[in-house]
């Protein structure tokens, strides 16, 4: 139970966490910080949240846990203006997409206080943004990855944690160097490919007579280039140095493609199509299994 | 209205074809003609054919239109085999996904009839194949791509479009040049780059946990990497120099996105970032534009 929740940015992770408090009756009072009044009034309205607050000093008043959902680039500034107020007692978190950039900024404004901030990272999304499309299932049979640091107390973790299995999550840990090489392969990369090729594109002179063309393959290879060019710009820049590895290897591996293209080499294609077809039919099954649902491995803790 | 159909494998391709005509009630028989005797029995059993045959010669007396829907590669050695039976009356057409290597394979066999063959293109699909696979509709509103040569009457170009129409097909009309062309771009390509990526990433040490941490948007972009990997081998072997003139571009362009990231320029990351998400999202507007129902742009002719 978590008397006093506030939420920094009510827009869907924010506005979906505070939902999924709300529909497990696991809290009292939630309050939106925000810059928008816009966002605030319409948070309030569909009942994201209980109190809306402009400055931080009256909304973390007894709170028990602020959770940080706006763009990573904005942590340091945040946590800055949130810090002459921050109670003994508060856990601050986030959702932040990346998480040695976060790490780093919470390091250098917190600093002695940094036990107090529990990195993490939801693993969940939709096409939409902003206080409308948050929903109270949005983490429901999801992954919440939480990087939390030497200086986290256990029982602050395991709170975090409880947040997000109050929301339906379920719940992994990595360290925020982990994290970010693993996100760099499986999300950051496919993004800057997919931005890559449409704006590729769309620059050649019979662009429009090839966009007539493209069909369903070429819409749900490039879903991702239909994300915020801003959110996308800040995580390249924030997860660089391992975003620019996967590159590196994967502009090796096109290259290797070209070669056995170029020398008509059948086999060593259909080797490297073969193996990518296996590995996904196999990731595939065992995403299917791990979405029905079952037991949370952490939930016997 | 067509007598007697000839379809040279009757799998998803053809045994939509033929429930289309069928569906549409313009057709008296519809022979199968295949080497597999199980896929055969399964789509008389289905109801896709009413005759079937394992050899050319009692298949093709007195047909109207024979469709060859089988890969590609074995365009010429089809043709072959049908050529002495085939009937002056008789139009040939084709359903690859690749046309300048099928054109070429079709003159060599087809010589001074080559006439009588008029080379097209569906730009439809499913995720599943084979006979139990084919479905009446799978052409409705989608685009039918005819590359007719300049040997071909009129009339023959005209036939074949209306069986197309008659599925629920849009026409489209391009040189055999111009769709590999288009195609290498908005399709071939996008496969390649599919494949290699999840190759990459199954062939790293830690694969099991990237897998383990890959979300909605990393199965949408490598939904094509789960395609039948010896069809996309003989396609990029077919189309290779237009998808390598593509790949090149493609990794010219990632060059670019690379030496942005590792100057830290945001501005120019979100440039491109921010074209194609405008681009795209053009398109998707026009795609949904078009694929309400509306007139077929050759229906008046």
């Amino acid at each position: 139970m978590f008397a006093r929740v506030v939420i920094v940015g009510v827009g869907l992770i924010g506005g979906s966490f505070a939902l999924g408090l709300k529909a497990a009756g696991a809290v009292g009072t939630i309050v939106g910080l925000e810059r928008s009044p816009e966002a605030l009034a319409r948070a309030l309205e569909l009942g994201l949240i209980d109190e809306a607050c402009t400055s931080p000093e009256g909304a973390l008043r007894g709170a028990d846990l602020v959770l940080l959902a706006a763009p990573v680039a904005q942590t340091g500034a945040i946590l800055q203006s949130l810090l002459p107020w921050l109670e003994a007692q508060t856990i601050v978190t986030d959702a932040g997409s990346t998480k040695s950039d976060v790490v780093a900024a919470a390091r250098a404004v917190m600093k002695e206080r940094i036990d107090q901030f529990v990195p993490g990272h939801p693993i969940a999304g939709r096409e939409s943004n902003g206080p409308d499309a948050a929903i109270p299932d949005l983490y429901r049979g999801k992954k919440a990855v939480l990087t939390p640091l030497p200086e986290n107390p256990a029982a602050l973790v395991d709170r975090v944690a409880q947040a997000w299995r109050l929301c339906g999550a379920v719940i992994h840990r990595l360290s925020p160097q982990e994290h970010d090489r693993v996100f760099a392969a499986v999300s950051h990369l496919p993004h800057l490919l997919a931005y890559a090729l449409v704006d590729d594109i769309a620059n050649k002179p019979h662009a429009d007579l090839l966009f007539q063309y493209a069909a369903s393959g070429f819409r749900d290879f490039t879903r991702i280039a239909g994300s915020s060019p801003e959110m996308w710009r800040d995580i390249s820049l924030a997860n660089r140095d391992a975003l620019l590895g996967e590159l590196d290897a994967y502009l090796a591996q096109l290259t290797l493609v070209r070669t056995r293209l170029a020398a008509s080499d059948g086999a060593g294609l259909e080797a490297i199509y073969a193996n990518a077809q296996r590995a996904r039919r196999a990731w595939t099954d065992a995403i299917e299994a791990f979405e029905k649902p079952s037991p949370d491995p952490e939930s016997g803790k």
